[in-house]
């Protein structure tokens, strides 16, 4: 587990230099109006946010699943890990303009950034807002065509990421779906965490690398990828619900109570409701979608969770994912490379919140 | 001129058709959750606000480009048209959210469609717009991706449309900026035309149909090109800009005097103020940015602009924009085929609004 860890810093830091380097460059290679002092602006907020950025777990993923097939150096994985991370920026920014969140990875959202430096005009912060996240979708596509790779491969590349663009917007639409039910069943929450996140975070990485890697994806491997790739992405989902619920704003860079703030039946939210008798889910619907929701009662319902077991049966769920997908990833050993083999299979536990 | 006209109003024909059967066919091939009334509901809103669609004149310029160089069919055109009209629909759902407007093409706006279903929750109705024009985004590159073409013509295409979103994007960022300024001078609007329409509207068109058609786009081609689609596409922002102050409603399908209410320094406002004195100023700007400006103000500031002669020097604009993109097209004569070349020097001369 710290080996998957360690090897995954050492991806991070490799491509942070890498995404820098490609911000530097953006203002000359892409062709924007003169005389704009907007157009500047808005790339800068996507370097900020974009160079902040997290873990990098899909750009550890990505280069890990070329290095099940080979060790050599493979082209166009620098330009995958580039798509993927501007695609994270584009969902991101959107994101925050959906949730109406102030704060994201540890410094302003997109969004609010416009709104303080439009404190008058709403409107404007908004609309700049949208076309940030819309240049960066474009951006994240657009790079993947600078990959120094056979044309087939190129077509086939950017089929994996324009279909995880766009059922990653799917899965956003019935997140939204989601929070309109009172108490959503797993089943359905399960479906919300594929579309949304699993297979642009997981899926989406391990095809790139793989077919960058020269590996053929047919139905056999693709169900292989698949069966390890739901559980990561449900363990991840449940990691990132119970912080929003039980973690402190320091380390996760949000506010915490955001989800139950913004009405989010995340699975932490829905798991209380299913646990609560009547009375003790009016205190929670009290709370639930009310942006102005007084820390103190986010405080109260925190308590509710523990009381009621909220935060064990999560981390519990989180340990159970991170073992199928351990699991999974054991029985890649004949087919694919040991040390990669064991990366994934490491990294899954690694991710488990410990109490 | 008629001749131009007919010609377009054929490709229009053929391709509602295709786009007609695009949308049918989409919900199978696109894969979405199980279970979810929300993204059938989304597809079905991109469906009706793009067949909806105004005068496809992006198709005409489209296939009648390839015509420059060929009569046989050309692998490809088909997906680059429904490529050009999808990233037309992603513009116009995010634009009517920037804009805040309720109505396009004659129906609803697919922000305001999602207001009027879900009257108590604004927040979810504008995340299922800004998603409903991100998957448009990317069902455009997708579509490319079909196109049954050797892959490296197939890369160049979604070059051109790529650089074309992200381009116009800018524009669309510039074209805020360009409302936060008092008057701005008739060089930043051309700037913020090109970019927010042009290339997107006329150059991408062009130069989808020419590479389709095998044609090499040098320097010198492209040269020619950029000198037909400049004012062509200054002409149309003319256009629109004129119709909005002095069209009615029935026949642009938008509200008239949308651009003044939403305080946007468009062509006609931005020669309003220039011409105005400091009281006629004052009545103007009382009007501009206010969303519930009243009907009665709107026909004051329009009898005030043709007191001042805007519509006068609009329409002569409109005008020389079109003889300068028609002497442009003759001078291809010599280079491509006449038949082509007839309907891109007829076109400009019938899109001119006659008092």
């Amino acid at each position: 587990m710290a080996a998957a860890r360690e090897r995954a810093a050492g991806h991070r830091l490799r491509f942070d230099l890498r995404f820098e380097a490609y911000f530097d460059a953006l203002p000359e290679r892409l062709d924007t109006p003169p005389l704009s002092r907007f157009t500047p602006r808005c790339l800068e907020l996507l370097r900020d946010l974009s160079l902040r950025g997290g873990k990098r777990l899909r750009v550890a993923l990505l280069y890990e699943a070329a290095r099940l097939v080979t060790t050599d150096p493979v082209p166009g994985l620098a330009e995958a890990a580039l798509s993927i991370e501007l695609l994270q920026t584009h969902g991101l920014v959107h994101d925050d303009i959906i949730d109406d969140a102030p704060l994201r990875r540890g410094g302003p959202s997109t969004y609010y950034a416009y709104r303080q430096e439009f404190p008058a005009a709403d409107r404007t912060a908004l609309g700049l807002a949208v076309l940030a996240g819309d240049l960066a979708a474009f951006l994240s596509m657009r790079v993947l065509l600078e990959a120094d790779v056979p044309a087939e491969l190129r077509h086939a590349m950017l089929e994996v990421q324009l279909d995880a663009g766009a059922e990653t917007v799917a899965g956003q639409i019935v997140d939204l779906e989601r929070d309109l039910r009172r108490i959503p069943d797993e089943e359905f929450l399960h479906t919300v965490c594929e579309y949304k996140s699993t297979r642009y975070s997981v899926l989406a990485p391990l095809r790139l690398g793989l077919l960058a890697a020269g590996e053929r994806l047919g139905g056999e491997e693709d169900a292989r990828l698949r069966r390890y790739a739901i559980p990561v992405g449900i363990g991840g989902q449940l990691r990132d619900d119970y912080l929003d619920l039980f973690g402190d704003e320091d380390s996760t860079g949000k506010s915490t109570g955001a989800d139950l703030r913004a009405g989010r039946r995340s699975y932490a939210v829905s798991a209380l409701l299913a646990a609560a008798d009547e009375e003790q889910r009016a205190v929670v619907e009290s709370a639930l979608g009310d942006p102005h929701c007084p820390a103190a009662t986010v405080e109260r319902v925190r308590e509710l969770a523990r009381r009621l077991g909220v935060d064990r049966k999560l981390r519990a769920d989180m340990r159970r994912c991170a073992e199928a997908a351990a699991a999974e990833a054991g029985t890649w050993r004949p087919h694919w490379r040991e040390e990669a083999v064991a990366f994934f299979a490491g990294l899954p536990l690694a991710n488990v919140v410990r109490p």
